[in-house]
Protein backbone atom coordinates (compact mmCIF):
# COMPACT_ATOMS: atom_id res chain seq x y z
CA UNK A 1 0.00 0.00 0.00
CA UNK A 2 1.31 3.53 -1.17
CA UNK A 3 1.97 5.89 1.84
CA UNK A 4 0.28 8.57 -0.79
CA UNK A 5 -3.43 7.08 0.52
CA UNK A 6 -2.96 7.97 4.11
CA UNK A 7 -3.92 11.50 5.52
CA UNK A 8 -0.69 13.57 6.52
CA UNK A 9 -0.30 13.71 10.41
CA UNK A 10 -1.37 17.44 9.68
CA UNK A 11 -4.86 16.80 8.26
CA UNK A 12 -5.48 14.17 10.67
CA UNK A 13 -4.56 16.84 13.66
CA UNK A 14 -6.69 19.22 11.69
CA UNK A 15 -9.58 16.82 11.66
CA UNK A 16 -9.03 15.88 15.42
CA UNK A 17 -9.40 19.95 16.17
CA UNK A 18 -12.65 20.29 13.83
CA UNK A 19 -14.04 17.31 15.41
CA UNK A 20 -13.33 18.89 19.37
CA UNK A 21 -14.51 22.21 17.91
CA UNK A 22 -17.84 21.22 17.17
CA UNK A 23 -18.13 18.78 20.26
CA UNK A 24 -17.98 22.14 22.00
CA UNK A 25 -20.91 23.75 19.91
CA UNK A 26 -22.76 20.75 20.75
CA UNK A 27 -22.85 20.85 23.61
CA UNK A 28 -23.75 24.72 24.03
CA UNK A 29 -26.83 24.18 21.83
CA UNK A 30 -27.88 21.52 24.29
CA UNK A 31 -27.49 23.63 27.11
CA UNK A 32 -29.77 25.90 25.46
CA UNK A 33 -32.43 23.34 25.39
CA UNK A 34 -34.58 22.38 27.93
CA UNK A 35 -36.13 18.98 27.14
CA UNK A 36 -35.04 16.91 24.27
CA UNK A 37 -36.97 13.86 23.65
CA UNK A 38 -35.98 11.16 20.56
CA UNK A 39 -38.65 9.34 18.87
CA UNK A 40 -37.64 5.46 17.98
CA UNK A 41 -39.38 2.61 16.28
CA UNK A 42 -37.58 -0.95 15.56
CA UNK A 43 -39.32 -0.61 12.27
CA UNK A 44 -40.10 1.58 9.82
CA UNK A 45 -43.45 2.85 8.54
CA UNK A 46 -45.58 2.33 11.87
CA UNK A 47 -45.93 6.04 12.29
CA UNK A 48 -42.77 7.30 13.79
CA UNK A 49 -42.66 10.51 12.37
CA UNK A 50 -46.18 11.12 12.66
CA UNK A 51 -45.64 11.20 16.82
CA UNK A 52 -42.91 13.22 16.25
CA UNK A 53 -43.81 15.83 14.43
CA UNK A 54 -47.50 16.16 16.03
CA UNK A 55 -45.62 15.83 19.48
CA UNK A 56 -43.72 18.74 18.29
CA UNK A 57 -47.23 20.89 17.08
CA UNK A 58 -48.87 19.93 20.01
CA UNK A 59 -46.18 21.50 22.76
CA UNK A 60 -46.27 24.44 20.11
CA UNK A 61 -49.73 25.04 20.23
CA UNK A 62 -50.02 24.77 24.08
CA UNK A 63 -47.19 28.03 24.02
CA UNK A 64 -43.71 26.00 23.96
CA UNK A 65 -40.71 27.07 21.92
CA UNK A 66 -40.41 23.87 19.91
CA UNK A 67 -37.69 22.23 17.32
CA UNK A 68 -38.08 19.53 15.48
CA UNK A 69 -35.08 17.50 14.04
CA UNK A 70 -35.46 15.51 11.39
CA UNK A 71 -32.23 12.76 11.65
CA UNK A 72 -33.69 10.68 9.11
CA UNK A 73 -31.27 11.33 6.21
CA UNK A 74 -32.89 9.04 3.92
CA UNK A 75 -36.21 9.40 4.00
CA UNK A 76 -36.44 12.68 5.28
CA UNK A 77 -41.01 12.83 5.70
CA UNK A 78 -41.09 15.72 8.38
CA UNK A 79 -40.79 18.49 5.68
CA UNK A 80 -43.73 16.94 4.11
CA UNK A 81 -45.70 16.27 7.59
CA UNK A 82 -45.40 19.82 8.48
CA UNK A 83 -45.81 21.33 4.81
CA UNK A 84 -41.32 23.31 4.91
CA UNK A 85 -41.15 20.81 1.99
CA UNK A 86 -40.36 23.76 -0.45
CA UNK A 87 -38.03 25.72 2.16
CA UNK A 88 -34.60 26.00 1.48
CA UNK A 89 -31.90 26.43 4.40
CA UNK A 90 -30.63 29.43 4.98
CA UNK A 91 -27.57 30.62 6.37
CA UNK A 92 -26.74 34.03 9.04
CA UNK A 93 -23.38 34.59 10.78
CA UNK A 94 -21.89 31.11 9.63
CA UNK A 95 -25.45 29.28 11.50
CA UNK A 96 -28.65 26.87 9.05
CA UNK A 97 -31.82 28.45 9.88
CA UNK A 98 -34.23 26.45 10.32
CA UNK A 99 -37.69 27.16 8.64
CA UNK A 100 -40.66 28.13 10.26
CA UNK A 101 -43.64 25.85 10.09
CA UNK A 102 -47.06 26.90 11.21
CA UNK A 103 -47.98 27.70 14.81
CA UNK A 104 -44.05 28.72 14.72
CA UNK A 105 -42.59 25.05 15.00
CA UNK A 106 -38.73 25.54 13.99
CA UNK A 107 -37.70 22.52 11.62
CA UNK A 108 -34.64 21.19 10.10
CA UNK A 109 -34.50 17.83 7.96
CA UNK A 110 -31.92 16.82 4.90
CA UNK A 111 -34.70 17.53 2.63
CA UNK A 112 -34.48 21.12 2.84
CA UNK A 113 -30.99 20.74 1.56
CA UNK A 114 -31.43 18.48 -1.19
CA UNK A 115 -31.83 20.49 -4.56
CA UNK A 116 -34.49 17.51 -6.34
CA UNK A 117 -36.75 15.83 -3.67
CA UNK A 118 -35.86 12.64 -6.13
CA UNK A 119 -32.41 12.44 -5.30
CA UNK A 120 -31.47 10.05 -2.87
CA UNK A 121 -28.53 10.43 -0.21
CA UNK A 122 -26.41 7.36 -0.62
CA UNK A 123 -24.05 7.86 1.92
CA UNK A 124 -22.02 5.55 4.23
CA UNK A 125 -22.33 6.04 8.16
CA UNK A 126 -19.18 8.05 9.35
CA UNK A 127 -20.67 10.69 6.85
CA UNK A 128 -24.17 10.52 8.25
CA UNK A 129 -23.22 10.92 11.85
CA UNK A 130 -21.28 13.94 10.60
CA UNK A 131 -24.56 15.57 8.97
CA UNK A 132 -26.25 14.88 11.71
CA UNK A 133 -23.66 16.80 14.41
CA UNK A 134 -23.67 19.78 11.72
CA UNK A 135 -27.63 19.74 12.05
CA UNK A 136 -27.27 20.04 16.09
CA UNK A 137 -23.88 22.15 15.97
CA UNK A 138 -24.43 24.36 13.03
CA UNK A 139 -28.11 25.38 13.32
CA UNK A 140 -29.53 28.49 14.79
CA UNK A 141 -31.90 26.72 17.03
CA UNK A 142 -31.66 29.05 19.65
CA UNK A 143 -33.34 28.94 23.03
CA UNK A 144 -35.97 25.98 23.12
CA UNK A 145 -37.99 24.51 25.79
CA UNK A 146 -38.49 21.07 23.63
CA UNK A 147 -36.37 19.53 20.36
CA UNK A 148 -37.77 16.67 19.44
CA UNK A 149 -35.85 13.90 17.10
CA UNK A 150 -37.05 12.13 14.75
CA UNK A 151 -34.94 9.39 14.24
CA UNK A 152 -34.85 6.66 11.41
CA UNK A 153 -36.03 3.13 12.34
CA UNK A 154 -33.51 1.03 13.48
CA UNK A 155 -30.49 0.37 16.40
CA UNK A 156 -28.20 1.89 13.38
CA UNK A 157 -25.65 4.97 12.99
CA UNK A 158 -28.00 7.53 13.41
CA UNK A 159 -29.76 6.92 17.29
CA UNK A 160 -25.87 6.15 17.90
CA UNK A 161 -24.60 8.90 16.63
CA UNK A 162 -27.68 11.66 18.11
CA UNK A 163 -27.40 9.27 21.87
CA UNK A 164 -23.45 10.03 21.71
CA UNK A 165 -24.23 13.30 21.40
CA UNK A 166 -27.11 14.22 23.22
CA UNK A 167 -26.17 12.13 26.77
CA UNK A 168 -28.14 14.80 28.67
CA UNK A 169 -31.68 13.63 26.81
CA UNK A 170 -34.94 13.16 28.58
CA UNK A 171 -35.87 9.95 26.90
CA UNK A 172 -36.90 7.80 24.05
CA UNK A 173 -40.37 7.77 22.70
CA UNK A 174 -41.00 4.16 20.76
CA UNK A 175 -43.49 3.42 18.70
CA UNK A 176 -44.85 0.18 17.55
CA UNK A 177 -47.38 -1.38 15.55
CA UNK A 178 -49.68 -4.06 17.38
CA UNK A 179 -47.72 -6.57 14.84
CA UNK A 180 -45.60 -9.08 15.92
CA UNK A 181 -42.60 -7.89 13.97
CA UNK A 182 -43.18 -4.41 14.69
CA UNK A 183 -43.15 -5.82 18.86
CA UNK A 184 -40.37 -7.75 17.93
CA UNK A 185 -38.07 -5.02 16.44
CA UNK A 186 -39.39 -2.37 18.99
CA UNK A 187 -37.90 -4.72 21.90
CA UNK A 188 -34.61 -4.34 20.52
CA UNK A 189 -35.26 -0.63 20.87
CA UNK A 190 -36.48 -0.65 23.84
CA UNK A 191 -32.45 -2.41 24.77
CA UNK A 192 -30.88 -0.37 22.51
CA UNK A 193 -31.88 2.77 24.46
CA UNK A 194 -31.21 1.14 27.93
CA UNK A 195 -27.38 0.30 26.75
CA UNK A 196 -27.01 3.90 25.60
CA UNK A 197 -28.86 4.68 29.45
CA UNK A 198 -31.44 6.61 28.06
CA UNK A 199 -34.19 6.46 29.32
CA UNK A 200 -37.44 5.13 28.08
CA UNK A 201 -40.07 7.74 27.98
CA UNK A 202 -42.48 5.15 27.01
CA UNK A 203 -44.56 3.50 24.04
CA UNK A 204 -47.16 4.44 22.13
CA UNK A 205 -49.25 1.86 19.92
CA UNK A 206 -50.03 3.04 16.29
CA UNK A 207 -52.87 2.07 13.54
CA UNK A 208 -54.34 0.37 16.53
CA UNK A 209 -57.88 -0.57 14.96
CA UNK A 210 -59.64 0.69 11.71
CA UNK A 211 -63.26 2.01 12.10
CA UNK A 212 -64.91 1.41 8.89
CA UNK A 213 -66.50 4.81 7.75
CA UNK A 214 -69.31 2.79 5.89
CA UNK A 215 -70.36 0.57 8.70
CA UNK A 216 -68.58 1.75 11.82
CA UNK A 217 -67.76 -1.72 12.77
CA UNK A 218 -63.58 -1.83 14.07
CA UNK A 219 -61.68 -4.42 12.72
CA UNK A 220 -57.83 -5.13 13.74
CA UNK A 221 -56.38 -5.16 10.62
CA UNK A 222 -52.63 -5.32 12.64
CA UNK A 223 -53.99 -6.89 15.15
CA UNK A 224 -54.18 -4.95 18.75
CA UNK A 225 -53.07 -4.57 22.35
CA UNK A 226 -50.13 -5.82 21.04
CA UNK A 227 -47.90 -2.39 22.35
CA UNK A 228 -49.61 -2.63 25.57
CA UNK A 229 -48.11 -6.04 26.19
CA UNK A 230 -44.71 -5.21 25.16
CA UNK A 231 -44.86 -2.39 27.43
CA UNK A 232 -46.05 -4.51 30.28
CA UNK A 233 -43.35 -7.13 29.73
CA UNK A 234 -40.48 -5.22 28.72
CA UNK A 235 -40.92 -2.97 32.14
CA UNK A 236 -41.75 0.15 30.31
CA UNK A 237 -44.79 3.00 30.55
CA UNK A 238 -47.49 2.49 27.89
CA UNK A 239 -48.60 6.04 27.09
CA UNK A 240 -51.55 5.29 24.89
CA UNK A 241 -52.99 3.84 21.25
CA UNK A 242 -53.56 6.09 17.98
CA UNK A 243 -56.15 4.46 15.77
CA UNK A 244 -55.56 3.76 11.42
CA UNK A 245 -57.28 6.28 10.02
CA UNK A 246 -57.57 7.65 6.69
CA UNK A 247 -58.17 11.27 8.29
CA UNK A 248 -54.42 11.23 9.71
CA UNK A 249 -52.81 9.67 6.54
CA UNK A 250 -54.01 12.75 4.62
CA UNK A 251 -53.98 15.07 6.77
CA UNK A 252 -49.93 14.52 7.41
CA UNK A 253 -49.59 14.34 3.54
CA UNK A 254 -50.91 17.79 3.64
CA UNK A 255 -48.49 19.13 6.10
CA UNK A 256 -51.10 20.17 8.69
CA UNK A 257 -51.42 19.07 12.47
CA UNK A 258 -53.55 16.51 13.65
CA UNK A 259 -54.34 19.09 16.17
CA UNK A 260 -55.83 21.05 13.41
CA UNK A 261 -59.81 21.98 13.48
CA UNK A 262 -60.50 20.38 10.26
CA UNK A 263 -59.33 17.10 11.98
CA UNK A 264 -62.05 14.63 13.78
CA UNK A 265 -62.50 15.42 17.10
CA UNK A 266 -62.29 11.44 17.92
CA UNK A 267 -58.11 11.89 16.60
CA UNK A 268 -58.03 14.95 18.60
CA UNK A 269 -58.71 13.77 22.00
CA UNK A 270 -56.47 10.52 21.27
CA UNK A 271 -53.80 12.29 20.38
CA UNK A 272 -54.12 14.91 23.02
CA UNK A 273 -54.65 11.98 25.55
CA UNK A 274 -51.22 10.39 24.61
CA UNK A 275 -49.30 13.85 24.81
CA UNK A 276 -50.40 14.09 28.66
CA UNK A 277 -48.97 11.17 29.34
CA UNK A 278 -45.99 11.82 27.56
CA UNK A 279 -45.90 15.10 29.86
CA UNK A 280 -46.53 12.79 33.10
CA UNK A 281 -43.96 10.81 32.40
CA UNK A 282 -41.40 13.68 31.74
CA UNK A 283 -42.45 15.58 35.05
CA UNK A 284 -42.12 12.13 36.94
CA UNK A 285 -38.59 11.04 35.62
CA UNK A 286 -37.19 15.40 36.60
CA UNK A 287 -38.37 14.54 40.17
CA UNK B 1 -2.09 11.60 18.12
CA UNK B 2 -0.34 8.49 19.20
CA UNK B 3 1.28 6.05 16.43
CA UNK B 4 0.31 3.12 18.32
CA UNK B 5 -3.59 3.76 17.45
CA UNK B 6 -2.77 3.61 14.00
CA UNK B 7 -2.83 -0.33 12.37
CA UNK B 8 0.56 -1.43 11.12
CA UNK B 9 1.41 -1.96 8.36
CA UNK B 10 1.62 -5.51 8.41
CA UNK B 11 -2.04 -5.37 9.86
CA UNK B 12 -3.04 -3.60 6.85
CA UNK B 13 -1.72 -5.84 4.15
CA UNK B 14 -3.51 -8.51 6.17
CA UNK B 15 -6.85 -6.71 6.09
CA UNK B 16 -6.48 -6.56 2.43
CA UNK B 17 -5.52 -10.01 1.35
CA UNK B 18 -8.86 -11.03 3.34
CA UNK B 19 -10.99 -8.18 1.29
CA UNK B 20 -9.66 -9.67 -1.72
CA UNK B 21 -10.54 -13.53 -0.88
CA UNK B 22 -13.78 -12.62 0.23
CA UNK B 23 -14.29 -10.51 -3.06
CA UNK B 24 -13.30 -13.44 -5.05
CA UNK B 25 -15.88 -16.00 -2.97
CA UNK B 26 -18.80 -13.84 -3.42
CA UNK B 27 -18.08 -13.54 -7.23
CA UNK B 28 -18.00 -17.35 -7.02
CA UNK B 29 -21.28 -17.81 -5.22
CA UNK B 30 -22.75 -15.05 -7.82
CA UNK B 31 -21.85 -17.33 -10.59
CA UNK B 32 -23.69 -19.90 -8.97
CA UNK B 33 -26.85 -18.27 -9.14
CA UNK B 34 -28.72 -17.30 -12.25
CA UNK B 35 -31.00 -14.66 -11.02
CA UNK B 36 -30.37 -11.86 -8.44
CA UNK B 37 -33.41 -10.21 -7.44
CA UNK B 38 -33.11 -7.29 -4.67
CA UNK B 39 -36.29 -5.74 -3.14
CA UNK B 40 -36.32 -2.04 -1.72
CA UNK B 41 -38.45 0.46 -0.72
CA UNK B 42 -37.68 3.98 0.03
CA UNK B 43 -39.29 3.66 3.54
CA UNK B 44 -39.76 1.49 6.00
CA UNK B 45 -43.15 -0.55 6.79
CA UNK B 46 -44.46 -0.39 3.32
CA UNK B 47 -44.24 -4.44 3.08
CA UNK B 48 -40.76 -4.84 1.40
CA UNK B 49 -40.52 -7.94 3.21
CA UNK B 50 -43.85 -9.53 3.14
CA UNK B 51 -42.88 -9.17 -0.84
CA UNK B 52 -39.71 -10.82 -0.55
CA UNK B 53 -40.55 -13.49 1.10
CA UNK B 54 -43.30 -14.78 -1.19
CA UNK B 55 -42.14 -13.66 -3.88
CA UNK B 56 -39.11 -16.03 -3.07
CA UNK B 57 -41.57 -18.76 -1.65
CA UNK B 58 -43.94 -18.51 -5.12
CA UNK B 59 -40.98 -18.89 -7.08
CA UNK B 60 -40.27 -22.00 -4.74
CA UNK B 61 -43.23 -22.91 -5.11
CA UNK B 62 -43.23 -23.69 -8.83
CA UNK B 63 -40.01 -25.44 -8.57
CA UNK B 64 -37.17 -23.39 -8.53
CA UNK B 65 -34.43 -23.45 -6.35
CA UNK B 66 -34.23 -20.04 -4.31
CA UNK B 67 -32.18 -18.65 -1.64
CA UNK B 68 -33.54 -15.21 0.93
CA UNK B 69 -31.24 -13.07 2.17
CA UNK B 70 -32.32 -11.06 5.12
CA UNK B 71 -29.58 -7.89 4.75
CA UNK B 72 -31.94 -5.84 7.20
CA UNK B 73 -29.84 -6.39 9.77
CA UNK B 74 -31.79 -4.19 12.27
CA UNK B 75 -34.72 -5.61 11.75
CA UNK B 76 -34.08 -9.06 10.38
CA UNK B 77 -38.03 -9.84 10.03
CA UNK B 78 -37.80 -12.68 7.42
CA UNK B 79 -37.09 -15.35 9.72
CA UNK B 80 -40.36 -14.44 11.79
CA UNK B 81 -42.29 -14.49 8.28
CA UNK B 82 -40.49 -17.68 7.31
CA UNK B 83 -40.89 -19.82 10.36
CA UNK B 84 -37.24 -19.87 11.27
CA UNK B 85 -36.51 -17.51 13.96
CA UNK B 86 -35.99 -20.70 16.52
CA UNK B 87 -33.03 -21.74 13.71
CA UNK B 88 -29.71 -21.01 14.71
CA UNK B 89 -26.99 -20.93 11.55
CA UNK B 90 -24.48 -24.06 11.30
CA UNK B 91 -21.27 -23.92 10.12
CA UNK B 92 -19.64 -26.95 7.74
CA UNK B 93 -16.60 -26.96 5.98
CA UNK B 94 -16.12 -23.22 7.20
CA UNK B 95 -19.38 -22.25 5.70
CA UNK B 96 -22.32 -21.36 6.98
CA UNK B 97 -25.78 -23.33 6.39
CA UNK B 98 -28.81 -21.54 5.66
CA UNK B 99 -31.59 -22.41 7.27
CA UNK B 100 -34.57 -24.57 5.70
CA UNK B 101 -38.26 -22.87 5.48
CA UNK B 102 -40.98 -24.83 3.96
CA UNK B 103 -41.15 -25.31 0.43
CA UNK B 104 -37.32 -25.78 0.50
CA UNK B 105 -36.70 -21.97 0.86
CA UNK B 106 -33.09 -21.52 1.98
CA UNK B 107 -33.21 -18.31 4.34
CA UNK B 108 -30.40 -16.29 6.07
CA UNK B 109 -31.54 -13.40 8.39
CA UNK B 110 -29.20 -11.91 11.42
CA UNK B 111 -32.01 -13.13 13.57
CA UNK B 112 -30.40 -16.75 13.58
CA UNK B 113 -27.03 -15.02 14.51
CA UNK B 114 -28.39 -14.07 17.71
CA UNK B 115 -28.67 -15.81 21.10
CA UNK B 116 -31.72 -13.38 22.46
CA UNK B 117 -34.22 -12.20 19.45
CA UNK B 118 -34.39 -8.63 21.64
CA UNK B 119 -30.74 -7.81 21.52
CA UNK B 120 -30.42 -4.68 19.05
CA UNK B 121 -27.46 -5.01 16.72
CA UNK B 122 -25.66 -1.66 17.66
CA UNK B 123 -23.31 -1.47 14.79
CA UNK B 124 -21.65 1.50 12.47
CA UNK B 125 -21.99 1.43 8.62
CA UNK B 126 -18.82 -0.39 7.87
CA UNK B 127 -19.18 -3.21 10.27
CA UNK B 128 -23.08 -4.13 9.03
CA UNK B 129 -21.10 -3.96 5.22
CA UNK B 130 -18.77 -6.60 6.62
CA UNK B 131 -21.34 -8.95 7.83
CA UNK B 132 -23.23 -8.79 4.62
CA UNK B 133 -20.52 -9.64 2.49
CA UNK B 134 -19.76 -12.62 5.13
CA UNK B 135 -23.60 -13.54 4.68
CA UNK B 136 -22.94 -13.82 0.68
CA UNK B 137 -19.31 -15.26 0.84
CA UNK B 138 -19.05 -17.40 3.74
CA UNK B 139 -23.07 -19.31 3.12
CA UNK B 140 -23.48 -22.29 1.27
CA UNK B 141 -25.82 -20.90 -1.06
CA UNK B 142 -25.13 -23.80 -3.42
CA UNK B 143 -26.95 -23.82 -6.67
CA UNK B 144 -29.30 -21.44 -6.81
CA UNK B 145 -32.17 -20.37 -9.81
CA UNK B 146 -33.00 -17.37 -7.56
CA UNK B 147 -31.68 -15.39 -4.74
CA UNK B 148 -33.62 -12.85 -3.72
CA UNK B 149 -32.44 -10.21 -1.15
CA UNK B 150 -34.32 -8.50 1.47
CA UNK B 151 -32.81 -4.69 1.80
CA UNK B 152 -33.30 -2.60 4.66
CA UNK B 153 -35.52 0.87 3.48
CA UNK B 154 -33.69 4.21 2.26
CA UNK B 155 -30.33 4.54 0.37
CA UNK B 156 -27.81 3.75 2.83
CA UNK B 157 -25.06 1.15 3.25
CA UNK B 158 -26.61 -2.13 3.12
CA UNK B 159 -28.16 -1.25 -0.83
CA UNK B 160 -24.51 -0.10 -1.08
CA UNK B 161 -23.04 -2.71 -0.25
CA UNK B 162 -25.23 -5.20 -2.26
CA UNK B 163 -25.16 -3.72 -5.23
CA UNK B 164 -21.40 -3.52 -5.44
CA UNK B 165 -21.21 -6.75 -4.46
CA UNK B 166 -23.49 -8.20 -7.11
CA UNK B 167 -22.89 -5.63 -10.03
CA UNK B 168 -24.46 -8.74 -12.39
CA UNK B 169 -28.27 -8.47 -10.35
CA UNK B 170 -31.31 -8.95 -12.35
CA UNK B 171 -32.38 -5.77 -10.65
CA UNK B 172 -34.68 -4.16 -8.02
CA UNK B 173 -38.13 -4.69 -7.29
CA UNK B 174 -39.51 -1.29 -5.27
CA UNK B 175 -42.72 -1.41 -2.87
CA UNK B 176 -44.27 1.38 -1.93
CA UNK B 177 -47.61 2.08 0.10
CA UNK B 178 -49.95 4.98 -2.18
CA UNK B 179 -49.12 7.45 0.56
CA UNK B 180 -47.84 11.13 -0.77
CA UNK B 181 -44.65 10.23 1.85
CA UNK B 182 -43.43 6.59 0.74
CA UNK B 183 -43.93 7.86 -3.00
CA UNK B 184 -41.25 10.49 -2.49
CA UNK B 185 -38.90 8.03 -0.86
CA UNK B 186 -39.45 5.60 -3.59
CA UNK B 187 -38.23 8.07 -5.85
CA UNK B 188 -34.88 8.57 -4.63
CA UNK B 189 -34.42 4.10 -4.35
CA UNK B 190 -35.61 4.41 -7.99
CA UNK B 191 -32.85 7.09 -8.86
CA UNK B 192 -30.46 5.32 -7.08
CA UNK B 193 -30.77 2.30 -7.92
CA UNK B 194 -30.19 4.51 -11.87
CA UNK B 195 -27.33 5.78 -10.28
CA UNK B 196 -25.91 2.34 -9.18
CA UNK B 197 -26.44 1.30 -12.59
CA UNK B 198 -29.37 -1.42 -11.41
CA UNK B 199 -32.02 -2.17 -13.78
CA UNK B 200 -35.78 -1.33 -12.32
CA UNK B 201 -37.90 -4.33 -12.35
CA UNK B 202 -40.86 -2.34 -11.06
CA UNK B 203 -43.12 -1.02 -8.33
CA UNK B 204 -45.43 -2.66 -6.30
CA UNK B 205 -48.22 -1.24 -4.58
CA UNK B 206 -48.75 -2.51 -1.29
CA UNK B 207 -51.90 -1.76 1.27
CA UNK B 208 -53.98 -0.91 -1.74
CA UNK B 209 -57.16 -0.17 0.01
CA UNK B 210 -59.14 -2.28 2.60
CA UNK B 211 -62.17 -4.29 2.13
CA UNK B 212 -64.04 -3.91 5.45
CA UNK B 213 -65.03 -7.58 6.36
CA UNK B 214 -68.48 -6.65 8.12
CA UNK B 215 -70.28 -4.65 4.95
CA UNK B 216 -67.66 -5.49 2.33
CA UNK B 217 -67.07 -1.77 1.22
CA UNK B 218 -63.80 -0.78 0.59
CA UNK B 219 -61.73 2.51 1.98
CA UNK B 220 -58.53 3.49 0.45
CA UNK B 221 -57.08 3.93 4.25
CA UNK B 222 -53.56 5.27 2.93
CA UNK B 223 -55.08 6.51 -0.71
CA UNK B 224 -54.57 4.34 -3.36
CA UNK B 225 -53.57 4.34 -7.14
CA UNK B 226 -50.26 6.19 -5.77
CA UNK B 227 -47.99 3.70 -6.96
CA UNK B 228 -49.01 3.20 -10.53
CA UNK B 229 -48.75 7.05 -11.03
CA UNK B 230 -45.42 7.27 -9.62
CA UNK B 231 -43.56 4.63 -11.87
CA UNK B 232 -45.27 5.78 -14.74
CA UNK B 233 -44.24 9.25 -14.08
CA UNK B 234 -40.74 7.62 -13.50
CA UNK B 235 -40.49 5.67 -16.24
CA UNK B 236 -40.50 2.54 -14.88
CA UNK B 237 -42.90 -0.79 -15.09
CA UNK B 238 -46.01 -1.16 -12.55
CA UNK B 239 -46.32 -4.47 -11.40
CA UNK B 240 -49.94 -4.37 -9.70
CA UNK B 241 -51.02 -3.79 -6.47
CA UNK B 242 -51.81 -6.01 -2.89
CA UNK B 243 -54.44 -5.06 -0.74
CA UNK B 244 -54.28 -4.13 2.63
CA UNK B 245 -55.73 -7.21 4.65
CA UNK B 246 -55.84 -8.93 8.24
CA UNK B 247 -55.10 -11.95 6.60
CA UNK B 248 -51.70 -11.04 4.80
CA UNK B 249 -50.39 -9.85 8.51
CA UNK B 250 -51.52 -13.01 10.17
CA UNK B 251 -50.12 -15.28 8.05
CA UNK B 252 -46.66 -13.63 7.64
CA UNK B 253 -46.69 -13.32 11.58
CA UNK B 254 -47.08 -16.68 12.02
CA UNK B 255 -44.62 -17.65 9.14
CA UNK B 256 -46.97 -18.59 6.47
CA UNK B 257 -46.56 -18.03 2.84
CA UNK B 258 -49.68 -15.84 1.39
CA UNK B 259 -49.56 -19.07 -1.55
CA UNK B 260 -51.55 -21.03 1.57
CA UNK B 261 -54.18 -22.78 1.16
CA UNK B 262 -55.66 -21.26 3.67
CA UNK B 263 -55.07 -18.04 2.84
CA UNK B 264 -58.31 -16.50 1.19
CA UNK B 265 -58.77 -16.97 -2.95
CA UNK B 266 -58.17 -13.22 -3.59
CA UNK B 267 -55.22 -12.84 -2.01
CA UNK B 268 -53.28 -15.86 -3.76
CA UNK B 269 -54.77 -14.65 -6.49
CA UNK B 270 -53.27 -10.92 -6.58
CA UNK B 271 -50.31 -11.93 -5.83
CA UNK B 272 -49.81 -14.76 -8.40
CA UNK B 273 -50.11 -12.16 -10.54
CA UNK B 274 -47.51 -9.81 -9.24
CA UNK B 275 -45.56 -12.80 -9.88
CA UNK B 276 -46.05 -13.48 -13.02
CA UNK B 277 -45.55 -9.79 -14.14
CA UNK B 278 -42.22 -9.81 -12.21
CA UNK B 279 -40.84 -12.84 -14.55
CA UNK B 280 -42.70 -11.09 -17.67
CA UNK B 281 -39.83 -8.26 -16.93
CA UNK B 282 -37.21 -10.51 -16.22
CA UNK B 283 -37.74 -12.68 -19.08
CA UNK B 284 -38.24 -9.04 -21.10
CA UNK B 285 -34.68 -7.44 -19.81
CA UNK B 286 -32.63 -10.74 -20.40
CA UNK B 287 -33.92 -10.83 -24.17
Amino acid sequence: MSGSDEPTAGAQQQAHERYEQQQKAIEQRADEIEHIILVMSGKGGVGKSTVAVNLAWALALGGESVGLLDADLHGPNTALMTGTQNTRLGMRDNLMQPAIAAHGLKVVSMAMLLDDRDTPTIWRGPLRANVLRQFIAEVDWGQLDYLIVDLPPGTGDEPLTIAQSFPGADGVIIVTTPQQVSQDDCRKAINFARQLELPVIGVIENMSGFVCPHCGKETAIFSQGGGEIMASEMGVPYLGALPLAPEIVSLCDSGRPLADQQAPQAVRDTFANVVGNINNQIVRQKS
